[in-house]
């Protein structure tokens, strides 16, 4: 498998211009990108005609496992859905709901056109097994949560650097290993610390939840006489590997500092709206030149993973909310959806873009349907007309995923009906 | 064909309640709901087994043919987009044009899941022609535009006839003719009077747009001294039979004035985002019992007619903008998209729900996918996880117009090339 080729042929690449090409896959990488392919031999020949040659997409904020909880709890208060809902089911997890559902959700994201994402949750072990097994890429990390207890942090200390040790660089390197301190009003500012001195020790990113509520800006600001970013700049917390996922409620001041310390952003717009979070000054963030990326968020507040979708709804979320519909064009939204993905995950020199050298993680999508005709700007098509559905072929690190909307690797049915016997058992016991 | 029965066993029927039954439909009607319908025999037999079935959707805003400008102008202010790109296209569309586009719009319905629309455009007989052939069921008017000018006046008013003369009740009742005034801002007051004496005296009913922009209020304001709802309903012009689409910028009491005058309501949320027209209050008005639908608009402002979409994006902007995760739940809005659509339609005792003695509108969407993975509340999984590409099968007026994904009235190909030619055609102009 690894060293196999694939050349695709007459197809539409969204690569640094739009051009209708032919591409080489050798190994686990893209090799050639010319016209005049068309007639060499390779091992695998997929006829392009008809269909647009993107990056896979990057979906930088995950809770996989989630899957198992989709439209388990919709349209209550934040507050009920997390206490009466969420936590209590997320109380009786094992490591076998947590594999179930990560690989539900590889299934999901492989039909959808997603090739690495950024996960974090509980057992990440078994969340690592599912991305072994499923080919996608993906950074993971254990949601490290303390509330100020010290016996707590230890054993999250403990946990995350286990993981590490067990899971980074894993699988080819597909599997890379953050460090995931839940939130600022989740973790104390001892629990921040150590997080930051190891990051640096270890290299590894830090992947955290911060400003999502305006409710969580208050708490901060009560406890520490700061909003979060200002707090956690001021702990020396922000660096360039940091993601920090949702950065719903901004000051000035803070988009400032996450332009400064070049934070990488994971905006998440299908949850911050299902939850009444807020709305995120995505276009104003842009312009300044912050790292935007896309991310959807468990299925438990989304309820999908599909980047498509999510692509969609940030366009029209951030035009509505400024009034102005030039505001998060459809090239800028597909960019934060792949290039953007991929600096938000630190691979970028790997994978985000389509050229020559870099990682074949690549998609194509089926333009020859009724909601897609007629052919025109396929950007605007991918970000305003399509739905995961239309992913065709999806190829990770050069091997194909899924061909012909037939997936290669994992068992479809298979991972359906374990997931359901998974949740089933979780939502009982 | 009229007089076929089709059997649809063990599927789980979204009606009044929600449970697993079997379903007979017989000539145009639904004519048997039962459990022990699973032995008897039909002329068709459809396996619902891991599907849901619903009323088939209702788009209640839609310019069918605007299909052909999908993609074509996106990102622009709206007088931009408007002046420079639809108008001077719009200015050399001919009834082949329309007739394609249609054509081409009634295939993306089908597919995901809509069986009745409400359309305005121009060269209406020839979306009659195409509805008729489709197998739909819909509501069709002619846009009349007179800026104030008498000539122009006379001949909206001729074409409208005629289309009325034409086209109403035809294809066994699947089509009727409205009177499409487009807007308050581009009829004069003699036009709205004219349309207001001639519904009542044709019993037909009226479509118009209204509130779109803010621009558009202050437009009204200035000319009429009061806000769009304000002076129709002085100049007598709203009553039961007015479906008024947009409806972004209402007063608290317009809203009273809607309510009272059972004005229905056609809510486009995402045209109304990617345009950045605005957010229509529609959880304040959905509290205070206005009749609300859904409409995806032309797709040359979503840009596709997807109405699985239309319900996940309405609930989402609207739990962001009321900062209330509590409003427009899933069932809310799934009402809108069915029952909501037939009355504002004026066809509620025809369709809209399912129950025996209604037309035989009806839609099954597969359930056994990803992403709608675990099975559990479905009209939770319809509203904010499903795709139209969902869809599995579809019956309008007790004819299959598809079966299993695959089209059995139209011919697809056939269809999508005509469009791409004539979209071709038209911008080469």
């Amino acid at each position: 498998m690894e060293n196999q080729s694939i050349l695709i042929k007459n197809t539409t690449i969204i690569g640094s211009d739009i051009k209708k090409s032919s591409l080489l896959v050798e190994s686990d990488k893209i090799t050639v990108i010319d016209d005049n392919l068309k007639n060499i031999d390779a091992d695998v020949v997929i006829n392009g005609e008809g269909k647009v040659l993107i990056p896979g997409l990057v979906n930088t904020h995950t809770h996989l496992s989630m899957t198992l909880l989709r439209g388990y709890a919709d349209d209550y208060p934040l507050d009920t859905w997390l206490n009466d809902y969420i936590f209590p089911v997320e109380g009786k997890l094992e490591g076998e709901h947590v594999y179930a559902g990560a690989l539900l959700a590889c299934v999901e994201m492989i039909k959808s056109g997603t090739t690495a994402f950024n996960d974090m949750y509980f057992f990440m072990d078994q969340v690592a097994k599912a991305v072994e097994e499923s080919g996608m890429r993906g950074v993971i990390s254990h949601g490290m949560l303390d509330f100020g207890d010290e016996e707590k942090r230890k054993a999250e200390f403990k946990e995350s650097l286990r993981i590490i040790e067990k899971c980074h660089n894993t699988a080819d390197g597909r599997i890379k290993v953050a460090l995931g301190p839940h939130a600022p009003y989740t973790c104390s500012t001892d629990l921040l610390n150590w997080v930051r001195k190891k990051a640096d020790e270890l290299k590894v990113p830090i992947h955290i939840h911060v400003s999502e509520t305006e409710f969580e800006v208050q708490q901060i600001q009560e406890t520490y006489g700061a909003r979060p970013f200002e707090y956690l700049d001021k702990i020396g917390f922000l660096k360039e590997d940091v993601l920090a996922a949702h950065a719903v409620w901004l000051s000035e001041s803070e988009i400032d500092i996450i332009k400064d310390k070049e934070v990488k952003l994971s905006h998440n717009p299908v949850s911050n709206m299902k939850l009444a979070s807020g709305t995120s000054p995505v276009a104003k963030m842009m312009e300044k030149g912050v790292n935007l990326s896309l991310g959807t968020d468990g299925a438990a507040s989304n309820n999908n993973l599909d980047m498509l979708e999510e692509m969609k709804i940030a366009a029209l979320q951030q035009k509505v909310a400024n009034l102005d519909p030039t505001v998060l064009k459809a090239g800028e939204v597909f960019k934060m959806a792949t290039r953007g993905g991929a600096t938000a995950l630190g691979i970028e020199q790997e994978t985000g873009t389509i050229d020559v050298g870099k990682k074949a993680d690549i998609v194509l999508v089926d333009m020859r349907a009724p909601h897609l005709t007629p052919f025109r700007h396929p950007v605007s098509h991918l970000v305003y007309s399509a739905k995961g559905a239309d992913v065709d072929t999806v190829i990770c690190n050069g091997q194909i995923l899924m061909q012909e909307k037939e997936l290669l690797v994992l068992d479809e049915k298979e991972v359906l009906s374990q997931a359901e016997e998974s949740a089933k058992d979780l939502l009982a016991r």
